[in-house]
């Protein structure tokens, strides 16, 4: 079954925004035995949503857009709609019965401009929009359903789960395309290619290979009858491939470093304290957008002077003697994150981000440390990039190093 | 003028890579004069291709692409574009000299697959690509141009800025596209949306609303022959823009809150410490993403656990009477970030990102305390959205309201 994805503002054009929705809805489709064919942005403008949207509805079985629902004179998603199904838009009292509700508990008057968020046609039924104004609408018409969710993420994502994903699967049983990711660092993307290359160039299961930040991930997607039918398929693929990249694989499916880690930390039930200076916060804040992390993640220190180091109890002999950004220096803050914070594990970091060279090390020198019982582990790299990339590296390199290392380990410690 | 983006590879439609190339190429196309009408993602598909060059061929002026230009058979960018202008691919001996020079100084034999990297059709120019094996084509036929290129960004952005750019400049001379952002934050969408209702509907300047976490923004579009020309056609909307939101403006054009808070705490000479629970080092991290934060941010520290409270200065027996989600303990981190960094202004933030409450207080509940002088500046908030949302949410909601109190301050204090 084909589907399309209709990404609608002008911010998109204009390249203000870039457009995850489109990504998120894209990978959620196979699940449903949809396969993307197009994915099209599109401005603002009645013309072009019309003959975006009547290309779509042509040619594919369902159509997900995104954005255009709000308030003003610009949303012209709805209009669109409406003009190519040639209906007339009414406003439905329930809907406006809601979105009066909204207002009422917000403490605002609701502008007039609003009301047009509680329209339906003939053929739409509105979507439930549980953070925002705008419900979304499903449309069916001549067996073809265009589904149209407004622009923020947040509100695609639950309007998705929790209404959109549940009825499209009902609707459209039969055909399911599951995939598999194993993530592995360590080799290169020819390296990888080379130990699995048997698998390549089969349509079902199919194996793609992608070079990330976060290492080499490979990925088999299978297509069968049923979930599990499809999982049968890749279950030998799956197994060879462990066995041939077992000490590089750090992480599965969607599993993000952090989430690596904050699994093995329970599962080992240590606790975790860093201290870091060039990611400026960016570790604490990876390591806590896991749900459940204060269970395993004391706290943290920024550093981003050596005098708030030394506060932190970085010997200030050592600072001297090594400059802020060593290895010496890395393993000090890793040491004094465990110790200051009563943590079994530290993790320190120091480096430049830039925009310029620090004690004569050029952007992009990152030294890593993670204190661990009586050991110490390092990372270090050179990294040639911008100061957000940097910083991103860093923090993917000392959490898929943590998550390798917890991960050799055979069973609780302390 | 017209353009458009296609954006090609069939990961992007199977959602495992986010498109931020074409955001990118749209951000900078207005700057030549160009309109961008659409943007499409396709995939491997050589029907699929010929159809969407094609298409945008017909419509645009320019059609700017990326991805597809790699050396398996999955790569048909060079194929598809041949069989659309009705052209044969001829291996290029200048091109394939340089290509086997790329792979003798890697000290890998070349593999023959990649001799279609080689190729041109008679309306191609190879564009050069310092970064990688694979050449971009500038296709020029009956005075329109494809502009090709590969998908890695980084290769991307190095030809666009090294090569494309200029050449597009030197070709379209005489029509440009000046935009202006104006950032406000504590008013609805439709509010600030009838507070300049006289300037929506125009085309020249265009003015469009934008609803965005960091409040609503307003951005005036304007083109003409010079910049100068276009910057006096938004001159008067700019100032009519500012005198009806002055209050609840934050910032302009590209500024984040971030970038804002920096300015003016350099600009008033004064340093900035944090403490921070719920968003978890966000708040660090984004204070630091700035370019020479370093000047104004002495560090912070990141209390996961009460007990890294206590550590870092909160006394306990706040928490204790308050609970550790407080106006009282956001206040008591606010001046304990100050005093134990020894900075001139301290960040408090404490709340509840979830899953699950805290002390009997809902997720999404949220303090924050801002230090400075003798006073303190409350913010508080109940956001009712996912953990991420409410870190970045509690993030901007403190430098927008960081950013409105140093921006009210006459002169440097300290």
């Amino acid at each position: 079954m084909k589907a399309e994805i209709l990404s609608i503002g002008r911010e998109l054009l204009m390249g203000e925004l870039v457009d995850t929705n489109a990504a998120y809805i894209a990978s959620q489709l196979p699940r449903l035995g949809f396969e993307v064919q197009w994915i099209t942005q599109v401005g603002d403008d009645i013309d072009h949503l019309v003959e975006a949207f009547g290309r779509a509805f042509r040619r594919s079985q369902l159509v997900v857009s995104t954005g255009g629902l709000g308030p003003t004179q610009d949303d012209l998603t709805r209009e669109s709609i409406a003009r190519l199904m040639g209906e007339e838009m009414k406003v439905d009292p329930g809907l406006l019965a809601n979105l009066e509700e909204i207002f009422r508990r917000r403490g605002i008057p609701m502008p007039p401009s609003n009301i047009k968020q509680a329209t339906l046609i003939p053929s739409a039924k509105a979507i439930p929009n549980p953070r925002g104004t705008a419900p979304g609408w499903w449309v069916e018409k001549d067996g073809r359903i265009i589904v149209t969710m407004p622009g923020p993420p947040g509100e695609v994502k639950e309007m998705w789960e929790g209404w959109v994903f549940p009825r499209l699967q009902e609707r459209f049983k039969g055909q399911v395309i599951v995939t598999r990711a194993v993530k592995t660092l360590g080799l290169t993307e020819a390296a990888v290619g080379e130990l699995v290359s048997p698998f390549f160039g089969k349509e079902n299961p199919y194996l793609g290979i992608y070079a990330k930040p976060d290492g080499i991930h490979l990925r088999v997607i299978a297509r069968a009858q049923t979930e599990e039918a499809a999982r049968e398929l890749i279950r030998p693929v799956d197994e060879a491939i462990r066995a041939a990249l077992e000490p590089y694989i750090w992480g599965y499916d969607d599993e993000t470093p952090e989430q690596a880690v904050g699994a093995l930390l329970k599962q080992h039930k240590l606790t975790l304290a860093t201290m870091e200076s060039c990611t400026g916060g960016l570790l604490a804040s990876t390591i806590t957008d896991v749900p459940g992390s204060s269970e395993y993640y004391k706290g943290g220190i920024v550093s981003y002077t050596n005098e708030v180091k030394e506060l932190s109890g970085v010997p200030s002999s050592l600072i001297r003697k090594y400059g802020a950004i060593s290895q010496e220096v890395a393993e000090a803050m890793a040491q004094a994150a465990r110790d200051r914070l009563g943590a079994d594990l530290g993790i320190g970091v120091t480096g430049v981000a830039g925009p310029s060279e620090v004690e004569g090390k050029p952007v992009g020198t990152v030294f890593t440390a993670i204190s661990m019982n009586d050991t110490i582990r390092h990372v270090s790299s050179r990294l040639p990039a911008r100061r957000e990339v940097i910083k991103r590296r860093t923090v993917t390199m000392v959490l898929v190093e943590l998550a390798r290392l917890l991960r050799a380990r055979p069973g609780p410690v302390g």
